[in-house]
């Protein structure tokens, strides 16, 4: 069910001390090839952690022998220093693990942390955990990293796609900070199909494209947001892309989801779908400007299928992004149509229309045949209790 | 302190019923002339309320002699018949007014609402308020007048500005979806200053697109969203285009600090500053970003000066809006430099640096001379309350 399940890799999880709670912090995940094929996505935010300057310059020549990640600290805004921690990292991951079995470079090592801005990390604990990893790694060790990857995550995710003879898995964390181009989120899919690098970046930059971008949970971008393919080629199935961005859009969609579910204080998963745009584009944007609404969600929260606060979000949109005539917006909750032509919908008490923990919100813009879908949740208390007091 | 204090105006404040809770929800302002100039600035929203849109078309010919505001209800998303809602209270209020003293037409009668979307207005209860109002207006009405335009609002929100022989009065409403191209808010200015309704027009966009539009309370726009600015002439003044603004910006400014200090739910009042930029409009879009930042909002809640969330928010705006180098970026909270060349800078003990009500948040880009601030709140538990129980 995780980075593990594709052939080829190998993976663990360590309790380095990064983290007070003595959980489980550093996380190793190798690929023994014979490929070493990989690709990544990275967070837009111009502001950007070390790691992921680091991780931008290494995956540059499609290739990567090891993944390194930890959480309790981000090593963001931590100036040359940060990144000369980041650099250590590889180079005496790529030390250690030459010292084991083979040549690794450490620009065949990318990194990936994952925490508070602004804190440099206890660099003695994190190697420590490091080397301990890189000496308990495990084909079965991907539930083991994928644990070591939480911060205010309650649950682990991972999940598989499973093809003919090859298969695609993956891990991701992230509960906060979900956004578009991307989310905190760091995110490792694996895949032991026959691809190229070419074809991997294509894959994965389609699958987030249409996944982890559409997750919004509280519209604020991560300054380390990272998601990397890695292919071992060790099925010996040669995939094109199409059945290679089918899979991973697979387990994207699936981390999404559960990223979602998990969201700092959520209590209502919430999709968000816009039909009968002039445009995917369009479609997303209006999409994307409902989940933002802090007005709407806070309704979600209190069961109030509250459709004012959606219309009100969908007019925030400008013309030239999504074309479509204000009076003729329809909007139904779960099923139930609750305004029709930018007026009041069904006539039955909508009092608890979104009481479930899934609330479907569908908007009709009556201007073309595109659609798309973004994820949010609601706004709640615990969301507000779990970010006022993250820091300090 | 408010829209009678300038001379040629009446106001009153009335219980009608629209409200459950036996408070005044329907206010009358008059204006007594002898000019009858007017202007107002409504919402950018495409989805606009019946009361809008008519006032767009009755204010087109820079002439009303009144304002009719309830509270109790937008009157937005109420089809035809909401906009002939609006038009018989337009049309009876200037038979009403003509019955007492003088000749008005339903186009001099701008009507503004405001309350819960997608319901009509109980419009017998409506009617009879209005009528009560114009049989008590007095020149001494202005605070009834705000008192009655208040929804969630905990006070009334009044200002003045008083000049060399004339003066600028106002009154505005506005606690929740506080946010740019106006908040829902609305607000009334008069002055009894003798100008023209070009004039007026462009001191009010003025004033507003430095006071109004920099509040963000919560990132939402309303459906109803109007700024009206009256001028009776009444002092025989005459007052050029520089010192109108000038008067009208102080009023607006004092109004729009008061609606974010009675934001719904707020407990600190945060004016985010941002200097060095390349143009004014840079230095908005970065300010913005922060204060529509939840993570940072919530961070402010708990006294927590979180910069790290200060400086991933300022990262998410695209370089053609602002350019700036993301590595010079400096960090400033209550006068103390917490982020220096985007690293850390006070090494001092910054746990509730932030723990005063005033927060103020300074961003150095180092792009230029260009500065703005945006003015927003903490994102509270008492937001979330409120927001959650506001319709069921």
């Amino acid at each position: 069910m995780t980075v593990t399940a594709p052939a080829g890799f190998r993976a663990a999880g360590v309790v380095a001390g990064l983290k007070s709670t003595g959980a489980r912090d550093v996380a190793v995940v190798v690929n023994d090839g014979p490929l070493a094929t990989a690709a990544a996505v990275l967070t837009t935010n111009r502001v950007q952690a070390a790691p992921v300057l680091w991780t931008r310059q290494a995956v540059s020549d499609g290739a990567a022998r090891v993944v390194v990640l930890n959480s309790g600290g981000a090593n963001a805004c931590t100036g040359p220093e940060g990144f000369a921690d980041t650099h250590r990292t590889a180079e005496l991951t790529a030390e250690w693990m030459g010292d084991l079995e083979r040549e690794v470079g450490a620009g065949d090592v990318l990194v990936c942390s994952t925490g508070l801005i602004g804190v440099r990390l206890p660099m003695d604990h994190l190697l420590d955990g490091v080397h301990d990893a890189i000496a308990s790694l495990s084909p079965d060790g991907g539930a083991d990293a994928a644990d070591a990857i939480r911060t205010t995550d309650t649950v682990s995710k991972q999940a598989v796609a499973r093809r003919d003879g090859w298969s695609v898995g993956g891990m991701a964390k992230g509960a906060g900070m979900l956004a578009p181009g991307l989310a905190t989120m760091l995110s490792v899919v694996t895949t032991d199909a026959v691809v190229d690098a070419a074809t991997a970046d294509a894959a994965l930059r389609a699958a987030t494209g249409t996944t982890f971008d559409r997750v919004d949970s509280d519209g604020c971008m991560s300054t380390n947001d990272t998601v990397i393919l890695l292919a071992s080629g060790a099925s010996g199935v040669e995939v094109g892309l199409a059945e290679l961005t089918s899979a991973v859009t697979e387990v994207c969609a699936s981390l999404a989801r559960q990223l979602v579910a998990d969201a700092e204080g959520a209590s209502h998963d919430i999709a968000v779908t816009v039909t009968g745009a002039s445009s995917e584009e369009a479609a997303v944007a209006v999409a994307r400007a409902v989940t933002r609404s802090n007005l709407f969600k806070a309704a979600v929260f209190g069961n109030d299928p509250n459709w004012g606060r959606v219309v009100a979000a969908v007019g925030t949109v400008p013309e030239d992004v999504a074309p479509y005539d204000p009076l003729a917006l329809d909007v139904t909750v779960n099923g139930v149509q609750v305004c029709r032509a930018q007026g009041v919908g069904s006539s039955r008490d909508l009092v608890d229309l979104a009481a479930a923990r899934e609330v479907a919100v569908e908007i009709d813009l009556h201007a073309g045949d595109a659609s798309a879908t973004v994820w949010t949740n609601d706004l709640t208390h615990d969301y507000v209790h779990e970010n006022s007091a993250y820091s300090s």
